[in-house]
């Protein structure tokens, strides 16, 4: 195999420094990761599960050196079961795959990440996007999965069923677990019907504080927005430049409503009214299927748009999320913070969830930069943890968050740490991710 | 303290047999549990956790004796934030007590057993009840736990934010582990705004199976009704007798309509084309907010009511739950099993679900009944299983289901244990509960 090979087996998409592994193994069924698995056990060869490569918190690095297993191969979708609103998948299929595959049936997964990810890295990261404000995440959005163990023991979580109280939740347990656990191989998720009717629309605000308070009064007043996306003044300078686009470069909500004709336009009137009750200019309205397409085209690729701001430049994609009540005051406090910083600053968001992203923009050759950019995470991270909140609404810990895991589960991480003791006792799944070391 | 305070404190609302404490403590903090906790790992003293003492699996016996602490005195509101749409309550704060409370502010939560259960309770068995096709179970309810683990480390899960990425999902573990991995003494839920408009109806159905392809084929359609529940002529019988009403005593569908006025109307009349599709006799509706807590409040109360249908009886509750679209056939299969039973057998489901429980009528010192029962139960939980579904959709495992854990789980039994082995070493939490003795 290549050095480029492994080059590209040990990074995502972030700012991270590639780690890459001594060794790829391109596996392309669940047997096959259990005897690479069973090996490396005996070998104590640190194993990193791969997908796509488009972690943004170095969840693929081989801090140890071992074997990257890259599971894009086991992209069969194994069953599709509409009666049942439900399909079972290997890893490696991705998002966009999926749904392709849906489309004619009137069905569709709703979880987005920005990145084409696969559906096992997605359920590794317990991932979400823009549509978790309506569907979940990845944690309400997994029936079962099929998991190879640290021991090479094959276990498969959970029935079909929409719920049982058969004993403990394997399940819940390794969606975000992040390959520390074991190896996800195969997973069951819900679909949901493509809805009647869909339409979506776009608000300018000249303070970005009102347009996080619109979004905190309709989450508040339970309106089921389906979408629901926050992107300020530079984020649309960016998609501007990336996109050839010409919105206009100020705080910018995107909605979108789903439901039947009617339901849509209650919905729509409402939000509308509490939008301008907060200072928004109004709605404009995507018109027809192709500008509703582009519009959420334009939100899922925003992270190439920021980072296209300066050349050769990495995005560092914080990820704080808080209880929507705080939401407003960490928005404000984190502006302030950002005001002098000494490289460009995105800010976009899945506010719905309480959920931002700061794409600070960044060269990770310039230890000053990196250091500015660490130092402005860190500070986040911990009005966010105060305000009871997390580190990660959706990135995951990989490697770059858990310094502050102890910070944010005290007495939890001893919990964690027993568990991971308990399924992986060798330390071969994907080491130095998740838990901070012992101190 | 008393025998007849053990007594009560070892046996729940089922057929099975008390298995009393040897003692009993009132805890009233989370530190007094802690501290009891810690105390009994010193003397390897067994520890259950009590609350209503609602159970239907024979969750709190005391298999190896020891001390139950009783949590029902911690019933306190410590918190409730409108804006944020959650509460967190102590363990022993039940259910209507909670919904009590945030009726002014126009809240619910919507977890909704037939029992009186304590939220604590409730997590623990990851219980739901009628409300959960729309809003779904504990699991996608509790936001956050605080709980004493099997050293008297009191930890707290997770954060308040909606989402998280950040490490091992404690809360979903513990939820569904029944007092075997930690004491629950306090929980934070999500809370939802009472919508603008509730309908309920009734349909009768002359054949189950048409009700239950009614349901089906609304579910299919992603059609969001809040509430649909299954209740066969036998129920309706022992309703009428329970409650002195008349309704026909036909296999009858309970249906509950949210949303706005013109929602609810439309979902309504989708749903009527359908039942009448399948045979429904058309909507019977519940006329004004009385006769709606009525229809309610009978269905809440369909346990007692079909224990009433024989003096000194216990009802054996089954709570299989498998793919919707499995349904009909399991209902049909089991309805020709219980032809012949020598007792009276009532079936009842959140059939939205796919689950459905059959009340086994019998006198649980008849050794003869309790064989049939138990044989009863064993066929119809193996058709579940082979189905894809499982052995309990919403009771828990307590006592009762273990020895269908193997057969459910296959080796996920494997990674169960080594978890309750890592966090409970010296297995005093909840002793002989939810995972089978190993063989």
């Amino acid at each position: 195999m290549s050095a480029a090979d492994r080059e590209s087996h040990g990074r995502g998409e972030s700012w991270h420094p590639g780690e890459p592994p001594d060794g790829v193994c391109r596996a392309v069924s669940t047997e096959e990761v259990a005897a690479i698995v069973r090996l490396a056990a005996q070998h104590r060869t640190p194993i990193v599960a791969f997908g796509a490569g488009t972690s943004l918190e170095g969840h693929v690095g081989a801090t140890r050196g071992g074997l990257s297993i890259d599971l894009s191969g086991m992209n069969r979708i194994l069953a599709f079961r509409p009666d049942d609103l439900d399909a079972t998948v290997e890893a490696g299929v991705t998002r966009q795959q999926l749904n392709t595959h849906l489309r004619d049936a009137g069905l569709f997964f709703p979880v987005d990440p920005g990145a084409e990810a696969t559906l096992g890295g997605m359920a590794a990261t317990r991932a979400s996007g823009t549509n978790a404000v309506r569907y979940g995440t990845m944690r309400e959005n997994v029936v079962q999965l099929t998991a190879v163990m640290a021991d090479g023991r094959i276990v498969r979580t959970g029935g079909r069923a929409r719920k049982s109280s058969a004993g403990y939740d394997l399940t819940r347990l390794l969606v975000g677990s992040e390959g520390t656990l074991g190896i996800i191989t195969e997973l069951t998720v819900r679909l949901y019907g493509i809805p009647e009717a869909i339409s979506a629309a776009t608000c300018r605000f000249d303070d970005i504080a009102d347009a996080v308070q619109t979004v905190t009064t309709l989450i508040q007043c339970g309106i089921p927005v389906s979408r629901v996306e926050l992107l300020d003044g530079n984020t649309m300078a960016a998609v501007n430049r990336h996109f050839k686009a010409d919105f206009a470069e100020v705080p910018t909500l995107f909605f979108e409503f789903q439901g039947t004709r009617a339901g849509v336009d209650e919905q729509a009137a409402l939000v509308e009214e509490i939008a301008r009750d907060h200072g928004g200019a109004g709605f404009e309205w995507a018109a027809g299927q192709q500008a509703l397409n582009r519009l959420w085209h334009v939100r899922h690729n925003v992270h190439y748009a920021i980072q296209g701001m300066r050349p050769g430049a990495r995005v560092w994609s914080t990820d704080v999320c808080v209880p929507i009540s705080r939401l407003t005051e960490l928005v404000r406090a984190t502006r302030e913070d950002v005001a002098g910083a000494s490289f460009f600053v995105a800010t976009v968001g899945h506010v719905g969830d309480g959920n931002f992203h700061l794409g600070l923009v960044i060269d990770p050759a310039d230890p000053a930069e990196l250091a500015e950019a660490e130092a402005l995470n860190d500070r986040l991270v911990r009005r966010a943890i105060a305000m009871e909140g997390t580190a990660t609404g959706e990135h995951g810990v990989g490697s770059g968050k858990r310094k502050f895991m102890a910070l944010e589960h005290g007495e939890g991480i001893a919990v964690m740490r027993a568990i991971k003791q308990a399924l992986d006792p060798l330390g071969i799944l994907n080491p130095g991710k998740v838990l901070p070391d012992p101190v």
